[in-house]
C-alpha cells in the first residue's frame, strides 16, 4: 500500500479530525494546505523556500505538465519530484478540470474526452487510463481520476449524467490503479445536489480509493450550497481514508471545511493573491498598493511569525507593490503561504487538544467580512 | 572616522590588494562586489536571502529613491537600512548618473542641474549639497558626491569641462560631508583622457574623501580605453582609501579592474541578465531558454555551490524560463549573484594566498569568449 492514512485525533462536536497521511515521499500531517505548483513550480517560492515554510505536500498539475515539458520528458528528468527538486510529497489533478473550463472546443464520449490544446490548439485526447499513465510518469505521490466537471449552475440531469461518467471512468481508473508509485484518489461530483453527491461517493467508496476528492464546489455556487453537498459527499465517505475539497477556499473556508471532516485542500488563491497585493491577515485582507500603507510601519499582520513580518513594514511592501517590484509577490507570496500553513497548524493543535469548537468561533468571528 | 579603510593584503605583481573597509553597519572584505538594490531591493532577492548570499554591502540610488517614495519618507521610517530590512552596509549613488541619462531635458548650471523628473515629469533640482542632504536622510554608509556624466565618446573640451565642474561640485560636497552619518566618496571623471583623468584624480586626492570612485566608465567606449583610464585615475589615488569603479562589469572585468587596484564595483548585469534568462558560468554564459538544455540534467555550472545549482537542472529551468515563470528570475539571480560574490571570494584569496597571477591568467583564458 503505497499510501497509509491513521487518524490521531478526532473533535467531539463536529467531523474534524487530525491524521498522519503516509506517502512515498514522507509524511503529511493533517489537515493539511497544499500549496499549487501547477507548472512544477510554487510562483514566488523556491523548493527550499517550501520546505522552510514547513509545506510537507504541494499540488502540480497533470493537464499542464503533459503539455509542457511533456509527461516523458519529467520520467526522462526523474519525474516530476527530480525535475523539480522537490523531494517531500506531491498530488497532481488529472487536469479532467482543466480540459473542461480552459479547452474552447472539447468533446465528450464514453471513452474519454477529445480537447484542443491551451498550448498549440492541437487536437489532444485523455481516457481515465491516459492520465493515470500520465501521472505514473510523473511520479505522483497522490493521484487524482479523470472526471467531467460541470458548469455551476448545473441542472439535475447534467449533473447525474457527469456523475455517472465520472462513475464509469472511476471503477477503469482503479482497474489501473497498479501502475501508480503512489495513491489515487476518486473524485465525488454532483454539483450542489446533496442526493448525487451522496450516491456518487458510495459508489466510489465501493472502488476502495486511498482517499477521496471532492470535486465541482466552490465554482461560484452559493456558500451553504457548498456545504450541503460537502456534507452529503463526505457523510458517506470512508471514515479511515483522507477527504480532499478540491480548489478550495479562503481561510474562513478551511475551518469550515475541517469542520466537516475534510482533510486536504488546496487553492491558487494565497499564491494568486500576493501576486496581485492582497495579503491575508487574522483580522482579514490588506490590499498592500492602498496610499493608506505608505506611511504604515507595521508588519502585514502584528501577530505573524513569517519571515515577511518579521523583518518588513506595510510602507516597505507598499512601496515595492507600487513600483510593481516582483520582490512584492515574494513577499507577499511567503507571507500569505505562511498564513495558510499556520492556520492548518492552529487547526491541527486546536484539534489535538480538544479546542476546535473555540477556534471555529473565533476564527468565524474574525474572519465575517473577510469570507468568500 | 564613520569610515575606516585597513589593506591587509598586496599582489606583488599588480596594483590588486585586498582589504577591510569598516562601516557603521559592519566591515566588508574587499574587494568587493555590490548587488544593485536602486529601488531599495534587489530584484528577485529578500534582504534575507542577500544575507544567506553572503552580501556585505549593497548599492542603492538617491536620485531613484528620491522620487519614490522619498527621502523624507524613508528617513521616517527608520532610513534605507530600517525601510528595507537590511542591517549590513548600504552605499547610494547621488543620482548624477541618472539625471543625465534618463531625464528628457536637463540644464545644469554652475550651481547645479535642473531636470524633469522621470516620475512625473515636473521640474526638479539637485546641487551638491541636496544631494547629500538626500543621502543623510537615506542614512547611507558610503555616500557619492554629485558629478557631471558626459555621453560617450566626449571630446576633449567636453569632458575637460565636466571635470572643473564636477570638482567644483566635489570641493562643495566635501565642505558638507559632515551632515552624512557615513563616509562620502568623491568621483572621478575625464572620459577616456588619460591626463585628464590623473588630474582629476589628483585634484580629488587633496581633498581628502573616505574614498574615490571612478565614474563614466564602461559606458561604451572600447575596452582599451578603459583600461587606460581606469590606470591613469588609479596611480593619482591615494593607496590607503578604497577605490570604485561604478556600474562595472562582467567577470572578467572584475578580475581585470583588481588587478589595477579597484576594490569596490557594482552592476546590474548579473541580476538584470539573470530576469533575462541568462546565467554566468565559470566557462561563459548560458542562454537558458535555448531549446538545447531543455534535455539537459546538468546544473548551470558543474562547479557552482549557489542553491539553485546544488538542487535544479538546466533542463528545469529551462521549463521555468519558457514558460516565463517568475521562479526562473528568483533561481537564476540567486546563481548570478552567487556567482559574482563567488568570485570576488575567489580573487581576495588568491590575492591573500599570493596566487592572484595565475588566478588572473587562468580567468582571462576561460572567460575570453564571454566578455565583455
Amino acid at each position: 500500500m503505497p499510501l497509509s492514512f491513521t487518524v490521531t485525533h478526532r473533535d467531539t462536536d463536529t467531523a474534524a479530525r487530525c491524521g498522519l497521511l503516509e506517502t512515498p515521499h514522507g509524511t503529511v500531517q493533517t489537515p493539511a494546505f497544499m500549496p499549487v505548483g501547477t507548472y512544477g513550480a510554487v510562483k514566488g517560492m523556491r523548493a527550499e523556500d517550501l520546505e522552510q515554510l514547513g509545506a510537507e505536500i504541494i499540488l502540480g498539475n497533470a493537464y499542464h505538465l503533459s503539455e509542457r515539458p511533456g509527461a516523458e520528458q519529467i520520467a526522462a528528468l526523474g519525474g516530476l519530484h527530480g525535475f523539480m527538486g522537490w523531494e517531500r510529497a506531491i498530488l497532481t489533478d488529472s487536469g479532467g478540470y482543466q480540459v473542461f473550463s480552459l479547452s474552447d472546443r472539447c468533446a465528450i464520449d464514453d471513452d474519454g474526452v477529445t480537447f484542443q490544446s491551451t498550448l498549440d490548439g492541437s487536437t489532444r485526447r485523455f481516457t481515465p487510463e491516459s492520465v493515470i499513465d500520465i501521472q505514473a510518469l510523473l511520479g505522483s505521490d497522490i493521484a487524482m481520476v479523470l472526471d467531467q466537471c460541470v458548469a455551476s449552475p448545473a441542472d439535475r440531469d447534467t449533473a447525474a449524467a457527469a456523475v455517472r461518467r465520472t462513475q464509469d471512468w472511476a471503477v477503469r481508473s482503479r482497474t489501473v490503479a497498479d501502475r501508480l508509485p503512489g495513491g489515487l484518489f476518486g473524485i465525488v461530483q454532483g454539483s450542489i445536489y446533496a442526493d448525487l453527491r451522496a450516491d456518487h461517493a458510495e459508489q466510489l467508496r465501493a472502488l476502495d480509493f486511498d482517499g477521496y476528492a471532492i470535486g465541482g464546489l466552490a465554482v461560484g455556487e452559493d456558500k451553504d450550497a457548498t456545504w450541503t453537498a460537502m456534507e452529503a459527499a463526505a457523510a458517506e465517505l470512508p471514515a479511515d481514508k483522507p477527504r480532499y475539497v478540491m480548489g478550495m477556499g479562503t481561510p474562513a473556508d478551511l475551518v469550515e471545511g475541517v469542520a466537516r471532516g475534510i482533510d486536504l485542500f488546496d487553492c491558487v488563491m494565497p499564491t494568486r493573491h500576493a501576486r496581485n497585493g492582497m495579503a491575508f491577515t487574522r483580522e482579514g485582507r490588506i490590499a498592500i498598493k492602498n496610499q493608506v500603507y505608505a506611511d504604515d510601519q507595521r508588519p502585514l499582520d502584528a501577530d505573524c511569525r513569517c519571515p515577511t513580518c518579521r523583518r518588513h513594514s506595510r510602507a516597505y511592501l507598499r512601496h515595492l507593490q507600487a513600483r510593481r517590484d516582483m520582490n512584492a509577490s515574494i513577499y507577499l507570496t511567503w507571507h500569505n503561504l505562511f498564513h495558510y500553513l499556520d492556520s492548518m497548524r492552529g487547526i491541527r493543535h486546536a484539534i489535538a487538544s480538544a479546542r476546535f469548537a473555540d477556534f471555529r468561533r473565533a476564527a468565524a468571528a474574525r474572519l465575517a467580512d473577510s469570507s468568500p
